[in-house]
Parts: C-alpha cells; structure tokens; sequence
C-alpha cells in the first residue's frame, strides 16, 4: 500500500541512519528517541496516521483513476476545479490538526515536487535536462509516500549584489566532477528544515550564474558524504505542558555539508544549465502550488493565534480597553483579508498551458506579502496583551510543590485556577517568546524569500497600462 | 419614462430654487450655472444620460417584471444572485466613469432608500412607526428618478461619551410640535453632502435617548423653513485643464437648518421612537448594500490613484528605487484586498429574513476599515514621489504666455513635453494636495464613522468561540 | 542706517519691477499690491519693522565692532559661544513673530550668506574661483540688509541615479558663455521660494559632473533675462478671517528661467569647476547654521501647532479619549525632543577651522530628520481629531448674513460661540487641509533634501568604531 | 568598611539561605552555585569588585563630609549640581561594564531608596507614618552595601479599570494582623526581579483603595514566610560562548509568596493609609532619579545595540542597502535623542523643595516613552538583517567536531571565520530571539508601567495654556 502510516515513517527514519551532527558528535541513537526530534516525529507520525483513519481517508488520499491505488492526496496533479477542491480540503485538514504549526508538514514538500513533476515537459529538449527523471522521481516517492526536504539558498557569506564567490575550496555547493556514474556535489548548502528526519533531500541552486552551480537532483538523506548540521534544539525539555508547541512542533533547522556526494545520473533533473536552473522553478507552478499550501496552512494559525488573543484578554479582563480591542480586531481582519484571497486564487484557477488546474498566482502573492509582514507585529502584540502575566509562569510542576495550592489561588485569572491560567500563558509565552516561537517569526517573515526583495518583483511583474489609461482618459 | 435625462435633471434642480446660502447672500441664480456646482450638475447630468445610451442601458436599468415600466438599476431591490450580479455591473460602470470621485452618485442614495425600504418589514406594529410610507416614498422615487442626499449626524457641539444637550434653544433638529398635518422641525443637522442640489432630502436621527429626537423622514429640498448653509467651494474656478478632478467633482458639503419645517405624515416613516431610531437602520440592509456600493466606488477610485502614480513615477524615471517600487505596490495589492473581498462579499450573498438577496456583511466591513485607514496614507505617498514636481505646476496657461515654449521644453519629463507634464502633475496636486483632494481624505476615512468607533464595535461583533476552542483543544 | 524698515522693503521691492510670470501674463502692477504678494510682503514688512522697535531692537541687532554700524543679528557671523546665543534669541523671535511658518523670513538666508562668506577661505587658491567676491557681496548685503532667494535645484525632468542630460538646447541652467563681462547663463532652475519678491538671488548648482554646470553666484532678481515663473497663489483671497495663514505666510514658489542672463565677474563665486561645486557646500558651514536656523522655527511652528491640537480638542471635548490623548502628547514629545536636540547642539558649539562659532551638527541632522517625518503625520492628525468640524466651515460672511444668529448658535462648541468656533476651524483648515497647508507638509518634508536620501548619507557619515568595540570586546 | 566586594556579596546571599521554588522544589545548593543564579550573580560581583579597583573607586564611590565614610555612590544623596554629575559618571560605569543588559544593577535600587529616603520629610505628621523608619533603612542599607529588590504590583487577576478584589482567603498581599511587634502580611505580589538573591525586599502596594493593601515596607529576603517562586530559568547553560548574554545577565524573575509574615514595627515606612500609599512614591524624588538611572543604562544598552547590528551588516556584505542604512541610522538617531534628553534633564536639574538636587523629569518621561516603544522593534530588525544567519548557529562545540574544519570555512564571512562569525551571530540570537532577549523587551516595555496609561498620564500632566495663547493671538 502506497499511504504510509506513522510508525512506518519513525521505523524507516531510524532505519536511514542519517548523518546529524549535535554540538560536537554525530547522533548515535535512533532520531526519533532524541530529544531534539522526537517531538516533531510524533506529530508527522500522528499525520500519516490520519490517513488510515476512516474519519479522514477520503480527506487525505485518492484512488488513482487508472491503477486504483490509494495515494496520499498532496501527490494529486489536479486537472479539475474538483481536484483542486480536494486539495485544499487536505492541506486545511493537516493544517488545523497541527494548527498551521509544522512549515514542513508532508503536504508541502509533496505540493512542490508535484509541481515541478507537472511541469517537467518544461525541461524537455533542454541541455542537460532530465525531465523524465523528474517525471520518475514524482512516482517513485509517491508511490512509497516518502518524506522529503529541499535546500535551496547558499551560505550566507556576503549578500551584496554582485557577489560572487570566488575561492579554492568551494563554500556554495557545486559540482567538481561528472563522471560515468553521475555529479560529484562539494560544499553547503542552508537551510534545510527538518533536514536529517526525511527520506530523501531535494536540492535546487538558488539564482547564479556559475556553470557549476546551475543543478537540480534529490539523494536519499543517508548519501555518502551527507552530513546536516543542527542547530540546538530549542524544543522544551520538560514536554507538553510547560511548552505546548516546541515540545510538539520545533522542526529543527540544517545546515546541509556535501563532502563529494555522488548524485546518480538517474537522480538529476538538470545539471550544467544555468537558465534552466535560473528559471525553471519560476516558470513552473511550484509558486501557485506552494503559496496555496502556505496560504491555507497560515490561516489556520492565525486563526489558532486569535483563540490565544482572546483567551488571554478574556482571562485578564481587558476587553474594555479600546487598544487592546482594537488589537484582536485587526487580527480577525487579517484573517477575513487572507480567507479571500484564498477564495479568489481558487475561483480563479485555470488550468495552465500544461493542463495542470493551477490556483491564480496573484492573490496568494498579496496574501504571502501580507502575511509576512504582519506576522511580525504578532509576537509583540500579545507581548503588550500579556503584560507581567507573560512572566508569571512558574513551570506546571511547581503546582505539585510544598506551595502548589497557594500558587493555584494566586494565579487565578477571571476564569482559570492558577494552574490553567499558566498553561495558557506558558501558550502565549511559547508562541510569542520563546526561542521557538521567535523563530517562527522568522521563519514566516523569510519563507518565500526576502519580502524587501519580493514585493520589488512584485512591482516589475504588474501590468499598469490599464491603471495609466484611465489617466490619459481624463487628461486627453 | 421612469429613467431621467440629464437635462431632465438640471432643469429640475433649477426649477425647484433651493434655498442655498453661500458667504453672506442666498445663491441667486440657477444652482446648475453657479460656479460651486456647475461642475458636479454637469458630472451627474452625464451620469444620468448614459443610462440613455443604447451602450449602457442594459447596464444601467431595468424592466419592472410586472409593470414592464424601465426603471434606473440603483433602485432595483435584488432577490437572486443574477439581480445582485447585475446591481455591481450598475455600480462599476458609473464608478469607473467618475473614477470613483463622486461620494454620492446618484445610485448611492438609491442604495440607501432601496434598503430601507426592503426593510419596512421592520417597523410594522411598531409605535409610531408608517412601513407603508416608507414603500411608497421609494416607489415614488424610483418612478420619478429624483436624487437624494441625506443628513444623520447632529452638530458637533460636544463629543464626549455622555453628553446631553440641554439647551432652551434647541441645536440638534428636534421635533418641536406635533399636529394634524405632520411634525414640526427645528434645528440643525450635519452634513449633507450635495446639500440643495438633489430634489430630495432623507434626514434620520443620530443614535441617542431623547424621544423628539427619535425620527426618520423625507422632504424635497425646497420645503419651506429649510436652508442649505455651504462651505466654500472648491471647485478650482480655471476650469479642468488646471483642476482636473475638482473642477469635475467638487460636491460641496452643507449644513443644513431646519426653521419650523413641517413634515407631513405621508413623509414620516417613524417619529417619537427612540428605540427604533438607534435600530432601524442597523437591523436593516443599509450597511449591507451601503457598503457594497461604496467598496465598488471605492476600488474604482483606487485604480485611478494606482495610474496616478505609476503615470507620475515613469514621467520622472524614479521606478528604480526600492522605496517608490514599494509604495507603488503595495497600492496594488490594495486593490487586490479589496476586490477580493467584494467577491468574498459576492460569494457569500444570500436571501435576508426579509427575502432581499444581500452581500455578507463582514468582509465588506473588513474592506471599509482596511480602506478608509489606508487611504489616508496615500496623499502624503503621492507627495513624498511627486517631490519637487508638486510646486513647479504654473497654470495651464502659462503655456500660452510669452514663455510658453520654454517651459514647454524645461518642464518636460521622461516621455511628455512640459505642458502635458504639468498637467499630469497638477492631476496628482489636485488628488493629493489641492483643498478637495484633503477633503476626500477626510471623506473616504469618516464615511461610514468614525474608524476607531467601528473598530471596536466590530471586535464586540466577532464570535470567538471557535478560534478559542482551538486553544481549548491544545491544553486539554 | 543698514537696518531696514518695512516700507523701505516693500518700496524697494516695488521699484525693482522684477518680471513674474502669473498665468498668462507678466504681473504689472506693484508686487506688494499683488493678491498673490501682499500678504507675505506685509508679514516680512512686519518683520523688518520689528528692528527698529525698541523692545526688539537688541534682540534683533548689533553694533559692528569696528564700525559702530548696526547691522540685523542673523549676519551676524559667531565667534564666542555668547554671539551664537544672541543668533539663537534672534531666529526664536522672528520665527514666534511668525508661528513659524515662513521658511524664507529673512533670517534664514541671511544666515545662509553668512556661513558661506565665513567659508569662503575654502575657495582660496582653487581654479576659478574668488572668495573675495563672495565676502564683499556678503558685505553688500548686510549693509543694505537686502533681502534674498537662492535656487539650487535642476528641473525634474529625470531622477534616475545615471542620468545625464544630453540635449542640444539645456533644460537645467548651464554656462553658455565666457567673456570679458562675465559668463552668460542659459535655461532654468527650480523652485525659488519667494522668487521675484526678494533683491537677490543667489544661484549654487546641485551635485554633478558637468564643468558647464560647476558654478555658484548672486545677481540682483531684476537681471536683464530673468523671469520668475509662479505658480497659482494659494493665498486665500477673502482675508485673514477666513485664511488666517495663507493670507499672511503664503511665500510662492517659483520656477527661475534664465534667457543668456550676464552675471558680471564681481558676482561669481566661482564657475567651471565641479569640484568646487560639490564640495562647497557641504564644507562650508552652511548646513550647521541653516540647520540650527531651521530647527528653531520648526520648534516655534511645533508648539503653534500643538495650541492649534489642544484648542480643537477641548472645543469639541475629546480629551476623554485614550488615542486622542495620546495623539496630542505624541506632539508634545516630538516638542520636548527637538528642543534637547537644539539644547545638545547648541552645548557642542565649537569654533570651526577657520574660527567660526558653529552649532554641533549631528543633533541638527537628527532633528532634521525627525521633524521632516513626523510633521507629515500631523495634518491626517488634525484630520482625524476635527472629522465633520472641519467642513463645518461657513465662510465667517455667513455670521453677517439672514442665517448669522441661528449659524452663530447652531455651531457653538464647548467653549466658543460659532463664529470664534469656525475662525479656530478654519485656522486647523487652513492648517491641516487647505491648498497652503499641504505645500507646507510638502515643503518642511523636502526643506533640505529627500530624508530618503538623507538618511541613507547620514548613515554614511557615522562613526561605528565605537559601537563595534564594545562588541568585540563581549566577544573576546 | 561600608563598600562591598564581590566575594562577601556571594558569601552574603548564600549564607541567607533565601527560600526559593525552583518547579517542584525548593532550591538547596548555595544559590550562587545554582544554574539559574550564577551568571548573574557573577556579574553583579563583578560589579561589587570595581568599587575596590583604583581605577574606577572615584567614580563608583564617595567619601561621606561627615564621617569620613567610604560609600557606594548610587547612595548619594544629591545636593549640587557635581553630586548629580558625579552619580551620572558612575551609572554610566557600571552600565558600560554590563552594557546595560542589568536591569537591577545595584545602583538602581540604591537610587530607589536615596530617593524615597530624601523624600521621607513628605511622611512626617501623617498617619501611621514612620519617616524616621524610612531614613534609618537607608543608612542601614548604604552601612553594609546591601542589595535589594521591589515588588509593587499585584498578581494580574483582573485587570478591568473598576476591579476590586472580594475573596476570603487574600490574593494581592494584605495586612492580616497589626501587633506588637508589627504587622503581619498575606498573600502574593509580583514580579521581583532578582528576588532571592538580594539581601532585601522593599514591598510598597500599587495604587489602590483598601485601607489593608495601603503599606510600604523592607525585610531581608529570608524573612520566616517568604518564598520566591521563580519561572524557568533563561540562562543558557552550555556557557558564554553559545549564550554569550543569558549566561552573564539573565537576572530571574520571582512571584513573592507572604505566608503571614510578620514585618516588624522598624521595617515599616507606613501603612494603614491609602492616601499616602497612592501618592509617596509621585510625590517623592523616585521618578526623575529612577528614571535618571535607567536612562543611562538605556543609552549603553543602545549603543552596544548599534554595534551588534552594525556588525551584523558588515559581515554579510549588505551595507549598500537603502532599507538596511536606513534601519542602522534610525537606530544611531535614537540614541542622539536620547542622550540629548538625558542632556535636557541634568542642564534642567535644580533642587526639589526638600533639597535635594533633582534631574528635570519631563525630559526624562519623555526618553522613557521613546525607548519603551522603540526598543520593540529592535528585535525584529535584527531578525531581518540577520535572515537565515539567525538560525545557521550551530553550538560554538560544532567547531571542535570531526566536521569543525569544513563549517569553519563554510560559514565564514566578510570578515570573520566560521566560528567567530557564529559566536556574532549567536550574540545577535540571545539578544534579539532567545527566551533571555524577549523577556528583556518584555521588561524594557513595562519597566516604568504600562506605556498606553502613561502616555495618557502625561498628556494630563501638561500645561497647554502656552500654546494655546499662541492660536488666541493669532486668531483676536
């Protein structure tokens, strides 16, 4: 059977063996009974569950019209309005289980590759391009409903705009050698999420314009010569109680060492082009698939962020203040604002000259910049809201302590003992405070790229003719 | 016929001799010749001709399913999504054809009268309450094709939250006397926009606690006892190749003093009820259909501003600035928030408890706060790009003087000679600096009240039981 | 005697019979008679007056040294610490005289004058250039304390980072020849503030590369080939009671067309040298004393406007509410922190190399900077605190006309009757809203130079040694 | 000898044996060995230390005129204008040596009680008041050098504007008992920074009106009763390298439980008496020499910002930026203004009316204002510069692993290596996203209370009559 179930993922992530280095050794015991990730490994796992969960199977997967397999539904290529219906309801049902919490839940990597897969006739007759291993590559994890991670952008060495790298020992990973067997791959890469805890790894250059560096392929995450560097863990040692979202949702960033990886030829879409690799993600229909993901998966947590809001302001009886009302409303306007963009992207999906039913890419770009810069007013927001409150958060064990009673009168709210008063804050506090919810921050802000960068593109890809004709109207 | 022309219009503003007082004198001449309106009668009289234009009728009006009679489409009470459909098609067309300039085209107070009347259902069996003379003040109306303005709100004496006038001498218009032919009026009201330049005056009591201040009726504009008090008019006197917009839309604001009016009950639709005073209009589809028409105006306006500035940033060669491409952007995805949400809006239409088929409140509430907020920014953007170019705007016809073709050279810009330029740029002075271009400001952002009011009567209208819930379900 | 009075000004200035172009035609009758004109030539009259009163005669003069001349304050060239503080009791006494709303009282550029004579030891030994003719000029001037413009903008006709115009006939003014006289300049400038209605002019280029363009000179505003082109007045023509700004401070900008004007060689600063032209400026002292000039009339203007704030909101009673107290004590603040900033400048004063007295110029480049920012939040400010009353605004006429009694009771607020209520509305009009005001917003926005600019060199001419050091050391 | 050093402060707090609850227990080892403490405490003995270097003794000590004592200068009480200027050299000593990041850095509360102690002369004649008990505290405190802590304000049950507290059993800390040897108290107070590792607590209620929560008070820490809870600690524990501030700075936050805790008669400044309690801490010195003291402290902890961020940039290259210069400059220009402020407040100084010599407040309220708001978006601007670099921060031991030589290449910068240019970017993490740098925003947000009521404060603090008087001239 082609759907996986939880315990199948954690037994074949084990079984991998990945290379992950933490502080200064390589992992030795199985990954997911390591603190660092068996948190998050849980959550995926209870996600490929829901799969076989009679309540969810037809939410989550499809039967393949001509095989009659049952697949995971974010492999579907949707060639209908139907499909793409279908589609969304996945995505939000994943979403709300994990409340839009896990950026690199099943569905997003399977959306991505889908989309380059149906967008690989692109490639066709092209220098170096394989599009019938990308073809290949889409059935194959598919079928075996793999888990996946990508790493695109390369190191952070120096972000001016005419940089380019020239050194001996290669920093941005590139190729040193092609041989009979397929690319030798030297050097690193960022960032990849997740990165030690997926099946396989997709990797893709970022801009350039470096033979050398102009590549598309996937390795398994156990290659020779892969090593993924964590950072600290910055899930909550204690569990779910004193860190209700690390301890569940910390997905763990990578840097990605390639020390002569070999890359079969039959793994590699593309090599040795750099217009290929400069354009073919741009002109494929990961953006549209992608941000559609993103866009249902962001407004489930905002609309989980709005419950925190509320539940705090109504716990500390502030909603007669005009501020803080004013706080919480904008919250909900976002969420309506992003609720009909989506609503727009999907009524105005079409199919594209490929035959995929493609969501309209504008809205989602709007709703990616909005989203972006708004997620970042969030944090400190309920900073604002929670006040002193965010700071009074004895760990849930000092309520079993000598002064556990006392504790649990002194903390009450307007409607919560003590304890559930902390365990809401601890909430807030882990999303809007902690080292991992700040790194959400971030996460959000940079997801699809720089939004400095991003909303310039934005600007060169409109067509302002129609807005200037109703000027040369009124002046002529 | 039931559809006006716009001579029909202008020959019946004139006839009527409004009482319309400018400085210190009571306006003399035909109000369709004087400078202050000449402009706006002409603007509106060309709006009423295009529903005689074989290109637009279908757009404009509509056959009555029983009497066949064709009337104006503003006045069509919507019962199917189709009816809806064709309703923003009306409102769109003469938008875009005003560049959403004009706050009270006529489909506007048609708007208003058709909610309220299709929602007289309302005040039956209420004290003091005449449904039926609400229904056929509309019927009346819509059979004549008369304008409207209307007037709610009371001076502004006092705005702190408990005042109460208590004055001998009343200041807000209140009932004064009560008999056998209708009710006595006396008093002052704010601030009817196109005030004695509409055949029509709807006057609805602010939300209060004092009985004889608790009334809605209707008289034409020339009752006796009634005075229009005018600001000064900005309506650049030159004409429109130096004031653009003004010259064309300038729609004069006034007060509007009631002398001892009397009402006659045929105009009454309610009086002496407080507590359907602070109601009707909230219970009824006013805010619903009000919106609507407003948020159509409204994208049309924006798209304008967008050619605006695109027009000024390619005259002056700055689109390669991060900066101006952000500004200019972000106009864009404006527009896109608020189309999307007028089709959210749309989509979520549906038959009220009274049958009338209407848009879903909440996204076009969310669209008016984005909107009227945002707004404000733009005026101040459209200077910070103009720079300079904003002052070096002389008159039109200092392209005629001695000097004229070298300025016509020294003012020329990326793509026009200096006299198109300047044109250009007083186009955007006229928008973002000139005195109606701060008064639209001003407009767009207290249109439906206050902004920070509305706010936080919008938080007290969220359910936020299902965003809690979500929270609720994580902790237990 | 050397200081002027107000009708030697206005007399003079008459006599002169500079060419203004105003629409179409050359203004004939006397300047000072002009609609356009008069107001500000009365307020600068007022001004000179003000020297020869003698409650005001020590502030704003004193007695040359060597000669025993009295000569006004602001030529004053500081060489202790005592005279730059007499400099600074002379600019808040005018700039109170005023509310600040003259940028072109005749401190400021008499200020300009001096800083840049007290450098002119920059200009020894350079090719093509002669200090001594800007000394005696600077001599000149004081003398007969004539009045003066200065323009040093090109037309806009392109803002490109690379742009360079390559046309036959020059749009920006450029030296066309060189001959025994002098050097004859040819095409335009912008946007000389009070052009025409000052004695002088002087003329500096603006950065660049072109030898033709490297030049810096004075010539008297009469030129034989100047024309000063206006735009439309925004003076409000019915008087004070209904502009009580425009109709005193509104200055005119004006656009310079020079048609092959000689400017003899005794007038030249310096010419054909780019390198000079550049530099000069910004090593003289001219941006520490027009900056110090500047700030104390913006603080002057700063607390006008927060009595024009505070008056509206007790007019209307509002002061209950959260936002509007703290929009109002925003103002306050911004006050508080100007003033340190003039305080910290002032206390770093220090003697220049070439022994000028000068004001620190860092917190004057600060203080610059915040103001140009925060003052264009202050007309939507006031827009938003006035709403309705501020186009409840009946020419003050209407308290003379049938409807006065009713008008002056009708629009009383909590304090004011309403004709003293709408004079106070119309001065937040005048203000906030009017054409006169949003030039202002305009122009204190743009006073020296794009802030986006600015900030952007400002950062360039910081310091980080310091504040790294204190990183390194943690770190090590 | 009066001043303390390092070692008998830990040898102090240790032996006290504080009763703090850390989770379930209650902490056993010596306080200053314990994982939570250490670093802090560390650090504050440092700061103990540099009062017995010869290099800073002068400036971080004085010699008493009267005894010929040697005392901590944060004990001054000032009566000139060189007290002043000597008390602001050694805040500023000791924030450099800690970059600001101690909040209670012993000078704080020092100041906090030289202030309340040289205001004690406002208790005297007034009920159930002991100024004398006030005034001997202090000399008891400045004798031994002691260290101390607050707590004001109440657990957050209920924060609406009309809250009173109606529970049996006490929750914000009461009177319970008056007896012969004192009073006895019951119930909790927050937020003790620091609590449990000072010698002393000084407890004074929050405005209220209950006659039996009006009392201000100090015992040492170990009192019988007391318990400290305290929240996680944020210190990371692998050291200084990876956590180079919350290893160093992290100061602990603590709920302060009152298990009927007897305070004796010579401990209470007065109680009994609510008029006193709301105004003592107004009325007296506290604010101008509290907030005096922290923005000094502010100022350091800025600067030492500007470099983090500085450093930032230069090791990615992106200085060339627009959006990036201008997000360092702003920075720079907040601490220009705020040490012009600071400037304003000592130039303001004078002495109160019981003569001491007192820094000007307004200015000071002014700087507090600014930086509580501004200080927010600090961490989210060095999360955008930052990027991906936030999270490519392996623990500095990855350097020493078998994969230490390629990350050390990889992750190298403009100017840095790999493991320096982590150790930069793991500084920038703890400042601006770890659970440490949070809190600090947190606390740098609240430090003074809540900015929204406190700017509401001071717009009713203000005489606008000047400014009126201003529009009154202009307008008669």
């Amino acid at each position: 059977m082609s759907v996986r179930t939880g315990e199948a993922y954690l037994a074949g992530i084990d079984a991998m063996d990945n290379k992950v280095l933490s502080g200064k050794t390589i992992i030795k015991k199985p990954l997911s009974k390591h603190a660092a990730f068996r948190g998050v490994m849980r959550t995926q796992a209870e996600l490929y569950d829901l799969q076989h969960d009679a309540a969810y199977m037809d939410v989550l997967t499809y039967t393949d019209r001509d095989s009659g397999e049952r697949y995971g539904l974010s492999f579907l290529k949707p060639e209908t309005r139907e499909d793409l219906t279908r589609r969304s309801g996945m995505i939000k049902c994943w979403a709300e289980q994990t409340h839009g919490m896990i950026g690199r839940s099943p569905d997003y990597m399977n959306t991505v590759l889908m989309a380059l897969a149906a967008s690989a006739d692109l490639l066709e007759g092209k220098e170096n391009c394989f599009p019938d291993h990308l073809r290949s590559y889409y059935e194959y994890v598919k079928k075996h409903d793999l888990t996946m991670t990508h790493t695109f952008i390369d190191p952070q060495v120096n972000r001016g705009d005419f940089y380019f790298e020239q050194k001996d020992e290669p920093i941005a990973a590139k190729i040193v050698e092609r041989n009979a067997e397929g690319i030798i791959i030297h050097g690193a890469k960022l960032l990849a999420t997740q990165g030690g805890i997926t099946d396989e790894l997709v990797v893709m250059s970022a801009a350039g314009f470096e033979q050398d560096r102009g590549f598309g392929f996937a390795i398994p995450s156990n290659a020779d010569g892969l090593t993924f560097v964590a950072r600290e863990s910055f899930a909550g040692g204690k569990g779910k109680a004193d860190y209700p979202l690390s301890a569940r949702y910390e997905e763990m960033d990578t840097i990605v060492l390639f020390d002569k990886v070999l890359i079969p030829w039959e793994r590699i879409f593309y090599y040795d082009n750099v217009a290929v690799a400069n354009s073919f993600k741009n002109e494929s229909s990961f953006a549209a698939f992608g941000l559609h993901q993103v866009l249902i998966r962001r407004v489930a947590k905002l609309d989980f962020t709005i419950g925190i809001v509320q539940s705090l302001i109504e716990e500390i009886n502030i909603a007669e203040y005009q501020h803080v009302r004013k706080k919480a409303a904008k919250l909900v306007i976002l969420s309506e604002v992003l609720q009909s963009l989506l609503q727009q992207a999907e009524a105005g999906a079409a199919p594209d000259r490929l035959g995929t039913f493609c969501p309209d890419l504008k809205p989602l770009q709007v709703a990616s910049n909005i989203f972006a810069r708004k997620y970042t007013e969030i944090a400190p927001m309920i900073q604002q809201l929670g006040a002193s409150g965010m700071m009074s958060i004895p760990p849930v064990q000092a309520f079993k302590s000598e002064k556990g009673v006392e504790l649990n009168h002194y903390l009450q709210g307007a409607t919560k003992q003590g304890e559930d008063r902390v365990k809401l804050f601890r909430l807030a506090w882990d999303f809007a405070m902690s080292s991992f919810g700040t790194r959400e921050s971030l996460y959000e802000y940079f997801f699809f790229g720089d939004p400095v960068r991003l909303i310039s593109q934005f600007y060169g890809s409109i067509d302002f003719k129609p807005y200037k004709e109703k000027v040369d109207n009124l002046l002529s």
